[in-house]
């Protein structure tokens, strides 16, 4: 079947009450576009489990805190477009803002203290922005199901809480983060980067990797950890690492000790383009807090 | 057909799977209980418009901000479940509070500027608590309509303005206040009146009253009109007025002048009993501020 572009709510809701009415699952992965191999691995699960694909592409301005970002934030939709086509998507849903905010919104989501710390302390109102507009779009669509990448960590377990905390009839399914073969996360930002800023890139996952190892090696200080992993960022003026943390794995909280799964989280600009990276790691039970 | 009581989410979705499946409205009234005369006509206007009618009883702890209103709450359950089977409701959905918070919400609606006044300001936490509440119900219950009486003004604004905002796939419908015959709006809390304070109570409506008929007679400055409306409330060691206030109708923001549609809304303690009421008065275009 043709890929539908779509830029109304309206158009969204007649376009899907065919699939709705007649049972088909429909399957919904919220992007801004700019899509890469990362994207493509979202829509491709997404193809797999539901019978009705829904790309939305969105520059939510609500999650921008700095409106240069906003701005140099890359548009590519024709492209994108043809990677959805070539996927299998059945649905490209691209707003406007005015049809996203035709006023600017009263009621906003309060992410409480999940939003407080890793990226939600370095944009203020981030993550606001983020659950504002995912709880929209899953209004919007109303999937069965909706795809996010584990790359946007902090992201994914907010809206897996929103969902919970909200009752949003919805599944919200995790995707691996994917990466380039020097373990680079795909990132939209990534095309921002110059040449030598892209062999400069993957310094974040090569310290993040460095966290993984300590953690395996039974290092359970939090500030040990972080002091081992932030040593692997060469001092390069070009390199700026914004935070590096472990924190718990279901809702973002900053530690001392590892006990149990956690993530190690990181932001590292490079030149003019801030990445972010995180693993997630089975820490061993702490034997010190268990005595 | 019989009246279903639910406590469930998982059992009242799988009650309304058959009347969403085959295309039925879904008409739904959000309570606390203590079902009166104004509710009836709240599930009246449901069953006039809808094929499946859901009423829920849940007396939500987050929007309480004293402890001992909550523990004073009436709660009348099986007098509810005969009201609603005799008006014709399919289902009452009456979760637990486990149910509905099964972990301190981590997300929860603010509502901006909208609460910042009148009830907003003398509760806080109070209408986050409401919209928080009503925006589970709604993706819980999933209706074609939901109705809220216009007794609770600022409620029901900050009701349209979270679906409008949230884009949440509901119609709001408002219902007028029902009242007794000396007009006092009818409440839950009217049981808590003693037989004086009963007597007292409708000394809020009428102050009211006087507040529309200062703006029907074309005063415009709002601190008139609320200290002719306030000169009615007798020096009674039993009353004691919260708040009367003159604001815009649609955002519910103070008003130094009457410039089209308001809302003169007030608070008054009965004794221990706190009672709201509010009218909507067309107010004249201000001549002042139109040359």
């Amino acid at each position: 079947m043709a890929l539908d572009l779509i830029d109304t709510n309206a158009g969204l809701r007649e376009r899907l009450s065919t699939p709705r009415r007649t049972g088909t699952t429909i399957g919904f992965v919220p992007t801004m576009g700019a899509l890469h191999a990362g994207h493509a691995s979202l829509i491709g699960r997404a193809r797999r489990d539901c019978g009705c694909i829904v790309v939305s592409i969105f520059v939510n301005p609500l999650q921008f805190d700095r409106e240069d970002d906003l701005a140099r934030y890359p548009r590519t939709l024709d492209a994108d477009l043809d990677l959805c086509r070539a996927l299998g998507a059945d649905v490209v849903f691209s707003p406007t803002v005015q049809e996203m905010y035709p006023a600017p919104p009263r009621c906003t989501v309060d992410v409480g203290p999940l939003g407080d710390h890793l990226c939600g302390r370095f944009r203020p109102g981030h993550f606001r922005g983020v659950a504002t507009v995912v709880l929209k779009l899953l209004q919007i669509v109303q999937p069965d199901a909706a795809y996010f990448g584990e790359k946007d960590a902090q992201q994914l377990a907010i809206v897996r809480r929103l969902v919970k905390d909200f009752n949003v009839p919805v599944t919200i399914v995790g995707v691996p983060t994917a990466r380039e073969g020097d373990g680079l996360a795909l990132s939209s930002r990534n095309q921002r980067l110059s040449r030598e800023e892209r062999e400069l890139a993957p310094t974040l996952y090569r310290a993040l990797r460095a966290a993984e190892s300590s953690i395996a090696a039974g290092v359970t200080d939090a500030a040990r950890i972080r002091r081992d992993a932030t040593a692997r960022i060469p001092a390069d003026p070009r390199l700026k690492l914004e935070y590096l943390e472990v924190v718990t794995a279901d809702d973002f909280q900053p530690l001392q000790q590892v006990d149990g799964d956690v993530v190690v989280a990181g932001a590292l600009w490079v030149g003019d383009t801030r990445l972010i990276d995180n693993i997630r790691c089975e820490g061993l039970p702490n034997p010190g807090r268990d005595a």
